[in-house]
C-alpha cells in the first residue's frame, strides 16, 4: 500500500514517530496539565540496539518462498502494540520474538506453513496488522520447536463484490485503507473504523471481534459478516454465505472471537454500504456526570441509533483537548445513505438538554450530495475528536519513550451497574497509580453505546519509574481487571483477550462452556499448534 | 395462565378447533379459490381412538412429585405442530410419545430429571410449548431404555426486573401471554411475537433461535439476549449478563440454536421495552412482483428499519383475503418508543413509489399516548394481517382433517441469488405437489428483510390422498430442501433444524464445524442423553 516503513518497535510509521521537538511539547503539557514531575525524555531505540535471540529453527524448503528469519521482520512481528509491548521494544527486549516469519500468498502457502508446523510442532501465530494490545500475537513457544509468525499481509484483495446485495468478499490480510481502496470502485464503503484502522487487517478483525468507530447499530465486524473461511489444522472451513439463518448455533460466531486458536482465517463475505451523505452532529455540554450519563442513556433507549454518541468525561475532554472548564461532552453525529437526520440529531439535543445539556457551538446538519454545508455555526469537536482518535497511538510511543505508563482498557456494563463499577475503578485504578508511581490521571468515555448499557473506555496516565514499568504497569491493570470482575463488568468490550486477558477471562466465562471451546480446539487443532496460550 | 385445555394432537385450545360448519366454509373456499378437487370433512380424534403404547419405564420415587404417564399428558408431548406432526396425530398414531412427562418446579427439579436418566440411559427431550414444526421435541428412543419429555412449563416467572437497564430475568417455561402479563407490571414489553407466541416459551425460543413478526432490527431472540443459564449433564452453566463482550467467541451463541443437545435452558436474561405509542403504516400494492422485490431491496438498503416490511407476493395476498386482483402488497409499520415515525413511512412509501407502488387506503399515523388516531383513512391490512397471522394455526388444523396437505418452509438469501431461487421453488415445489397431489398452491412472504437479503416464507397447499399424505409431504419437502441447498439459500431462518432438517442442515454447515459441535456436546453431555437426534 504504502512504501513507508513501519516501526519495528513502535505504533504506526517510523516516520510519524514524534520527533524531540514535538516529544518536549508533549512532556511541558503533560506536565502542566496533570502535575507529573518532570518526564525524562529517552533515545528512541534503533534495530541496531535490540537483543533479539537467533532463530531455534530454520527456513524449511518448502516455505523458503515466501517466510525469512530476517532481524528486522522478526521484531517488527514479536509484540502487538499496547504497553506492555511498547516498554518491552522501546527498551530493545524482543526475547520473545517468533523465529520465523511467513508471509502467504495463497491458501495453499497457509496450508503448507500448518503442515509443516504440525509435523515439526512449531506453535502458529496468525499476524494480521501486529496492532493486538492483548498479546494477541505474542507468543514464547514454550513447549514447541519454535513458533512461526503467519503474516496474512500479502492477502490483501477484495475478491468479489455484490453491489446488488451490498456485500463483498475480503482476503484477511487487507487493511482498513486497502478496503478502502479497493471497493472505492464500487462506490462501496465497509465503514469499520477501530482505532487500529489504518494497519489492522480484516482477519484480524474477524478474529478478535473488533469494534469499530461508531457509537451504536453498525459498528461490530460480528454484524457485518455473512460468512467466513478459515483453513484449521483439521482442514478448510467455509460457513455459507447468508443474510441471516437459524439453523443451529451460528457457525460465524465461533470463528468470531477464535482469536487464532482454531485457525487461521482466509478470507469472508462482509456487508458493505455506500458513503452516508447526510450528515448531522453536535457536541452537548453538561456540568454534572451523572446527568451526562442519564442524557446517554435516554437517548440510546429512545433507538435513535447515532451514529456518534461518545460521552466524554470532563478529564477526556481535557485530554482531547475539548474543553478545560470541567465539561464533560456528549459528541452526537448521525448519518445516513438515504435521508436527511437532522431530525434525529434535534431529538436527542432535545433529550440532552432535558438533563441540563447545551450546546454552545451549535449543530451542523450536511448533505454532501451537493457538497454544501446547511447548518448553524461549525461544530469542530466531531471533527478534531476523530483526528486526534487516529492519531492517538502515536502519541503512546512518545509517551513510553518519556517515562509516561500509559494505558487504555475498556468494557461494558448494564446502566445499572455503571455507577458502582465508575466509583470503584476511581479508587481502585488511581489507588494503585498513586501508590505505584505517586500519581495518576483516570479518564473515561464511552465508545459505545447500547440500551442495556454502555461500553465505557478508559485511559490511564501516571508517571513511571523508567526500568520499572513492567511491574508498575502490572499491578495497576490487575487493579483494574479486578475491579471489572467484581462489579459484573466484561474483561474486554473491543479489545479481544490475548493473553492479557486470558486470567480474567477464564473468571468472566462459565466453566463449562471454557471445557466445551477446549473441545472444539482438540478436534480442530488436534496438535494445539495454533496460537498456543492465546483465549484458552 | 387459562383454564382451557389444549388439544392432545393439534394447535391450540381445544374449544378453538374449527367446527364443521367453519371447516365446510374453508373447503368452499379451498376449493373455488384453488380449484382443489372436493375435499373429505373428517371426524377429529378422541383420545380414546389414539393408539399410545404403554410407558417402557416407570416414574421413579426421585421424580414422583412433579412426573407422571398420564395418558393425555403423554399424548400432548408426542409431537409438534408441523403438517406431518398433525397427521400423524390426527390419524391417531401416537408410536413416538415420549414414556414419562416431568414437570419440574425449579432447577433441582431439572437436575434430578438428568442425573436419573444417566443413570437409567434415558433420553431428555426439553419442552416448551410444544410448536416445534421440525420434530425438535418428537424423539423415539431408540438406543435408550425410554424417553422423558421435560416440560419447562411450571418455570414460568419473570424473576427479575431492571427497569433502569431495560432487562428482565426470564424462566424458560414462560409463554409469550405469561411474559406480557408479568412485564405489564413494570410498563414493559418483550415485545417478541413469533408465530407460535401464545404458547411457545422463552426458553423454547433461545433453544431454536426463534424469529419474532417484526421485519428488522429487534426480532430475533439471539439479539435480545443478555445471558442464559442451562443446566447441562456436565453441570450448570450460566453467562454473564452483559450488554455486550468481545472476549472470546460469544457464549449465548452456542446455547442460542442449541435445541436441546448440550442442556436445558432453564432462565435467561433478556431485553425489554415500554409500549411504543408512535406507529405509522400503509400497504402499497404493485402490479410486477419484482418491482416490489426492488422496492423492498431499497426500502431496507435505506436503513428505515421498518417494523413491519412484510411483501406479499399475489397468492400470499389471495390466501390472506387482502387482494384478489394480482396485485402484490408490500404492508410497511414503523413504531417507536420515543419519536414521531410519519417522516419514516413517507420516505419508505416514496421509495415504493418510485418502483410502481401506489397506496389506494393512504397510509395510518398513530400517536397512541393520547389515544388519538392521526392519519389518513386507515389502512385494514396490516391489523388484520397480524389477527390471521395469528390465527393460521388454527387453520391448519381443519386442513389436515379436510385432507389438504398444507406447509410453510421458509429461507434466507442475499438479493442477487433470490430471483433464481424464487423460480427454481415455483419449478420444483410446485411440479413436485403436481406430480404427488395433482394440483399445487405455493404462495411466499418476506417475513423478515435485510440490507442483504430476504428472508422468503413459502406456504404450500395441495390435494392430499388421506392415508397417502406422509409420503406426498415428504417427497414435496425434499424438493423444496433440495431446492434451497442447491440456491445458495439457509435450510431454515426460524424454524430451527429439529431431526425435520437435520439432514440439510449437515450439508449447509461446515464438515469440520459440525465436528467441532459433536466434540462440545461430547463434553457437555458426555453419556448423550439430551435430545438425541435433534441437530446432531
Amino acid at each position: 500500500m504504502s512504501g513507508r516503513r513501519r516501526s519495528f518497535w513502535a505504533w504506526g510509521y517510523e516516520d510519524k514517530l514524534p520527533d524531540d521537538e514535538e516529544r518536549q511539547e508533549l512532556a511541558d503539557r503533560i506536565e502542566g496539565m496533570l502535575g507529573f514531575p518532570e518526564r525524562p525524555i529517552m533515545e528512541y531505540p534503533t534495530l541496531d540496539d535490540i537483543e533479539l535471540p537467533d532463530p531455534r529453527i530454520e527456513v524449511p524448503d518448502e516455505l523458503a518462498a515466501f517466510a525469512t528469519t530476517d532481524r528486522r521482520t522478526r521484531a517488527s512481528h514479536t509484540y502487538g502494540k499496547g504497553y506492555r509491548d511498547l516498554v518491552r521494544g522501546f527498551h530493545g527486549d524482543f526475547s520473545a520474538a517468533p523465529d520465523i516469519v511467513a508471509t502467504p500468498r495463497n491458501e495453499a502457502d497457509v496450508e503448507a506453513v500448518i503442515e509443516w508446523a504440525t509435523e515439526q510442532t512449531v506453535a502458529v501465530v496468525p499476524f494480521g496488522g501486529g496492532t493486538s494490545v492483548v498479546a494477541g500475537i505474542q507468543c514464547d513457544g514454550d513447549g514447541y520447536a519454535g513458533v512461526i509468525s503467519l503474516d496474512m499481509g500479502e492477502m490483501d484483495a477484495v475478491l468479489e463484490v455484490d453491489e446488488h446485495s451490498r456485500s463483498a468478499r475480503i482476503q484477511a490480510g487487507a487493511t482498513g485503507p486497502e478496503i478502502q481502496e479497493q471497493l472505492a470502485d464500487h462506490d462501496l464503503q465497509l465503514r469499520h473504523y477501530p482505532q487500529s484502522y489504518e494497519f489492522s487487517t480484516f482477519g484480524g478483525w474477524v478474529a478478535t471481534r473488533a469494534g469499530g468507530h461508531f457509537a451504536t447499530r453498525y459498528t461490530h465486524i460480528d454484524d457485518f459478516i455473512e460468512s467466513v473461511r478459515a483453513v484449521t489444522p483439521a482442514g478448510a472451513l467455509e460457513t455459507r454465505r447468508l443474510p441471516a439463518s437459524g439453523a443451529g448455533p451460528d457457525p460465524n460466531r465461533f470463528l468470531l472471537g477464535s482469536e487464532g486458536a482454531f485457525g487461521v482465517i482466509t478470507d469472508g463475505w462482509t456487508r458493505v454500504q455506500p458513503r452516508p451523505p447526510h450528515r448531522a452532529r453536535a457536541t452537548m455540554h453538561f456540568d454534572d456526570y451523572w446527568d451526562a450519563v442519564e442524557a446517554t442513556k435516554d437517548i440510546v433507549q429512545a433507538r435513535l441509533y447515532p451514529a456518534n454518541c461518545r460521552l466524554l468525561d470532563a478529564n477526556e475532554a481535557m485530554l482531547n483537548e475539548l474543553a478545560f472548564d470541567g465539561s464533560h461532552l456528549l459528541v452526537l453525529g448521525f448519518e445516513s445513505t438515504d435521508h436527511p437526520v437532522g431530525d434525529d440529531l434535534d431529538r436527542a439535543m432535545e433529550i440532552a438538554r432535558k438533563h441540563g445539556g447545551s450546546c454552545p457551538d451549535g449543530p451542523t446538519v450536511e448533505d454532501r450530495r451537493t457538497g454544501g454545508t446547511d447548518g448553524d455555526r461549525g461544530d469542530s469537536a466531531e471533527g478534531s475528536w476523530r483526528d486526534s482518535f487516529f492519531e492517538a497511538p502515536y502519541m503512546f510511543n512518545a509517551l513510553v519513550s518519556m517515562g509516561v505508563l500509559v494505558d487504555t482498557f475498556e468494557t461494558a456494563v448494564t446502566w445499572e451497574q455503571f455507577p458502582d463499577l465508575h466509583e470503584a475503578l476511581q479508587e481502585n485504578v488511581v489507588g494503585a497509580m498513586q501508590d505505584e508511581c505517586g500519581a495518576g490521571f483516570l479518564s473515561c468515555r464511552f465508545t459505545h453505546v447500547y440500551g442495556d448499557g454502555p461500553a465505557p473506555y478508559y485511559t490511564l496516565l501516571a508517571p513511571a519509574d523508567v526500568g520499572e514499568e513492567l511491574d508498575q504497569w502490572r499491578t495497576i491493570k490487575q487493579a483494574a481487571s479486578d475491579t471489572l470482575m467484581e462489579h459484573g463488568a466484561t474483561i474486554t468490550h473491543h479489545h479481544a483477550v490475548g493473553r492479557v486477558h486470558r486470567e480474567h477471562y477464564h473468571e468472566e466465562a462459565p466453566d463449562a462452556y471454557l471445557d466445551a471451546l477446549r473441545s472444539m480446539k482438540r478436534t480442530l487443532d488436534p496438535d494445539e499448534i495454533m496460537n498456543p496460550g492465546a483465549l484458552l
